[in-house]
């Protein structure tokens, strides 16, 4: 390390390895037009008095406003503010084109849907280099229960938190012992089973198995799909499916056999869709759970991984959402 | 919002939604000694000239040291430093005492192991209420491909980052379908049978589908089992395990069947315990192909929900880690 001299960008890029939130600052130019930042620079100092800081860059075109109006708002954006965030980052014109404000002291802009806002007025303005730091001091604020945007290494995050206790799920192996419960395969096929398992009291009342949920689900979403093409999409979940599995389906009047144009198509009964509205409802009764004891933003945020997962491990299955059309388009392009 | 006067804990409970990293400051006191201080009021002010800032609580101990040496570096901690912070957020003497430590400019104490390094000269110290704002020039700096660890609302946190270019898999399904691709139970069972699917190459050279992979690798972890407690390991994957199934496992060589004290118990066989290891290297292959494409902070930070996800979860299933002993404790416990 200590080089007299170092490039710019390494430095930049060193210094993002610093998580942060992100926060939208606002104030109102002499001329009365909302003035507002997106600004990562934020950060506590004081708690008595409560004051907080962040720096702005000297070149900015909002300097004159934040340096003549002794009153700013600083807004803790959320995980839902993400375009917010790019949309005050810009050098745009009309960043408050359209939004809805809150009524703030002094007339200040105060956005909605934030984590947490505070609002301060000048203290302090120090130089900084090429930034002027501002340290405010805070007159009011208020917390939303709305999980907050994180950013880091020049990309939007969420937080993953660790609990104070741990996350350990069971005892530790011996070290001899290769297969822990810190293997990603194990974590992914326990917290699969688990979730199924937590559907399988409306499964049992509907007296279907997990394959038959997977084929259900599949018609849920398109219907009318011959058996081919339902294991298509179930095949990764390593069952295939029979002619003798769609017969029980048909018996249990979940689903019916239409033959058209010489092909045979299976399509949901009213029975069938309502059956798999419940299976969907439970699934997200079960999600709300999960979100009250793991929290909203870390649920997010597991959703964020888990596409990344899958896209990272994707054999290049077909779409479940897409139309037949796509689906063809995508196994030609591939 | 606006209250004129305001409760601390409330007030400082808002300020942490904002997201930080965790860093840990040192220089040297007038006598020597090496002192070192937990922070989370670090962040970047200036490119050219290179500038930081962070606060320091005027009642620290560590103040005068900060005061009258003007080098200082900080460490923005890894993920794996956790302990690390601990350490130096507390007022222990010792916080050194068995360190290693890297030789830094001025002597100053540089620690191992972080994701980045800043060696600092103090440009000047301004007034923040309790606390005094430090602004340093940096000096010199590396940085390391570690992930960083954060802090968020009272608890250490990963950053699970979201790519600009998005994380939708499928095409955007109608309004009406109430099956989407944000259902956990889907994401999670995809990212399972994709993980599985991985495997597959290897389980369909050893003649094995996916219930006797289950089972191997419950017995490579406790051996010589019963065929119902192999039941108790493997039951919540959804099959029953059946004498049939066990004699096919021994006719393929991979467990042999024992009988000791009139119970009848499986034991792999070097064979099992040799297509076990390769599984676990199989998929521990796999897993760092993960880690190349969505990297080693991102997995630790799906680690970590996945396991509060399967605690959420869990319907008391029994330890495979643990004694038969203590998992009988816990099934009296529960």
């Amino acid at each position: 390390m200590a080089k007299a001299s170092f490039d710019p960008q390494e430095f930049r890029s060193a210094l993002s390895t610093f998580t942060t939130g992100v926060t939208i600052i606002t104030t109102r130019a002499e001329n009365g037009d909302p003035v507002g930042i997106t600004a990562n620079s934020f950060n506590s100092v004081s708690l008595n008095p409560p004051m907080v800081l962040w720096s702005l860059d000297k070149s900015a075109m909002s300097l004159p406003a934040f340096t003549s109006n002794k009153h700013w708002n600083v807004h803790i954006l959320s995980v839902e503010q993400e375009a917010l965030s790019g949309r005050f980052a810009s050098r745009g014109e009309d960043k408050f084109k359209g939004l809805e404000l809150d009524t703030g002291i002094n007339n200040i802009p105060l956005l909605k849907n934030c984590t947490a806002r505070f609002n301060c007025r000048t203290a302090f303005i120090y130089e900084g280099g090429d930034h002027m730091i501002f340290v405010g001091e805070v007159l009011g604020f208020d917390k939303s229960e709305r999980p907050p945007l994180a950013f880091q290494s020049g990309q939007y995050a969420l937080a993953a938190r660790k609990p104070r206790e741990g996350v350990q799920l069971g005892a530790t192996p011996p070290p001899e012992c290769s297969y822990t419960e810190d293997l990603l395969g194990y974590l992914a096929g326990r917290a699969h089973f688990q979730l199924v398992a937590a559907l399988q009291n409306v499964l049992k009342t509907q007296q279907l198995n997990e394959q038959q949920f997977f084929i259900l689900s599949v018609l849920s979403i398109q219907d009318s799909l011959t058996i081919e093409e339902i294991n298509t999409f179930v095949d990764y979940t390593g069952g295939a499916v029979t002619l003798e599995d769609m017969a029980a389906l048909e018996e249990q009047d979940y689903v019916v056999l239409v033959k058209k144009n010489g092909s045979s198509r299976y399509v949901l009964t009213a029975n069938g869709r309502e059956a798999s509205l419940k299976q969907i409802a439970v699934a997200k009764a079960v999600e709300e759970q999960i979100a009250d004891q793991i929290g909203a933003g870390d649920v997010e945020a597991l959703k964020i991984l888990f596409k990344r997962l899958i896209k990272a491990t994707d054999p290049g299955l077909p779409d479940l959402w897409a139309t037949k059309e796509e689906n063809d388009a995508k196994k030609t392009a591939s």
